[in-house]
């Protein structure tokens, strides 16, 4: 058997993590769990980056102001594609805020985690319910997932700004920090609260949330929907369809 | 706040893995999990190859011979040593058998994992006592963990030929299909035997064990030793050092 360069390998994901480093963990886990392998030889092969010194993902800011993490997300996408990536994933909700600058003269594909979550609403026949979002206030703010959520039909129900910023962001923090115990008491607050409010599925817009919640709690996995999860399936489906046409 | 970019950073790990793919995101996890952070910045810039594709790592082949995985994996060491890696871990523990030509010429720490390992059986206070040890053939016949933890002044008690063909090999293939509970039980036969047969602890000594063990499950983490986890604190230790220094 003969090794064929992975730097050239029509497979080779590129992954642009570390917002937060745990988060790409926990893709990287998903990732390998859903791909359809029984030895080593049959996974997608990856090239990560894991860079927890991009700046924080705050909107507001101008493309070149140095606290933007514009320019450092883009210099890592620059590294996955000379590493020979032939496509790009970004396990953070937040930093897709900028997904148009990060694509834009990008010639291999850059999944989109909202795209990822939709095909999955939509594959659990749940087109036209109300579903409710939780995430950072850049995430909520920016409306990442409420337009496209919208546009396809949905209802959607958003953590106002009091339950995001008691409860959303703290318990973010708090996985941040490696206390997990504590972040999904606070987070499982704020599900509760959307489902009380009409939520049929909250979709956790935030890579931290799926860690703290823990997708294996069957309470869970009921009633939330995991981004994380679903970037990971669209890039199975991605290395599939390239091996498929005979890459 | 400027990024600094990372592949000059000082505390840039480089991660050799995808042997195999799970064993690589159980490395991060416990890298991360371990890491004294309470801000995404805090924690340790990473650049990871998981590259599945290397021939399987089979002792009494030659260095030339284009079944050896060696070629394959000082391929993708010299990619993360361009891609700025000042120190490299290696999340595999058969892949240590070719540890002198991986590392030769380097002029960056290989933290190795046997070394880890050594440092934590110490470290508990183990010194003198019976060691058990588990793994692929390799690692076994290769006398990869036996040596030096004979030179250490422990026992050591390694599963024979019969147990590590019935219950140790096909565990380890069992997690290569994610079929972990399956593995679980496999695996824990094998422990079990060795504690039988009078170690007091024993080194699980391939990274597919502790992923299909479990070391969150109180029986394991009270019997075993993981090679992954001592692989992860030595690279913890390793950064913060770096940083201490200043830089």
């Amino acid at each position: 058997m003969t090794l064929t360069n992975s730097r050239s390998r029509p497979d080779l994901l590129g992954v642009l993590g570390g917002m937060g480093p745990l988060a790409t963990a926990d893709f990287l886990t998903k990732l390998i769990s859903r791909t359809p392998a029984r030895v080593d030889t049959e996974h997608i092969p990856l090239v990560v980056s894991s860079e927890p010194n991009i700046p924080v993902r705050a909107l507001g800011l101008a493309n070149d102001d140095p606290s933007s993490p514009l320019a450092a997300m883009l210099d890592r996408r620059d590294f996955l594609v000379s590493a020979g990536a032939q496509a790009i994933a970004m396990p953070c909700n937040t930093a897709h805020y900028w997904y148009a600058e990060l694509s834009a003269g990008l010639d291999i594909p850059f999944i989109h985690i909202v795209d990822a979550v939709i095909a999955e609403l939509e594959a659990a026949g749940l087109s036209g319910a109300t579903i409710g979002l939780m995430g950072t206030r850049a995430t909520v703010e920016g409306r990442l997932y409420e337009d496209p959520i919208l546009e396809r039909g949905f209802g959607c129900l958003v953590a106002d700004a009091d339950l995001t910023a008691s409860h959303v962001v703290p318990g973010i923090a708090l996985v941040k920090e490696n206390r997990i115990p504590e972040a999904k008491e606070m987070m499982r607050h704020a599900v509760e609260r959307l489902l009380d409010n009409g939520a049929e599925k909250v979709v956790l817009g935030c890579t931290e949330l799926p860690v703290g919640l823990d997708m294996n709690d069957p309470w869970v996995a009921e009633r939330c929907i995991d981004p994380t999860a679903a970037l990971a399936s669209a890039c199975v489906d991605w290395a599939m369809a390239v091996r498929q046409r005979g890459g």
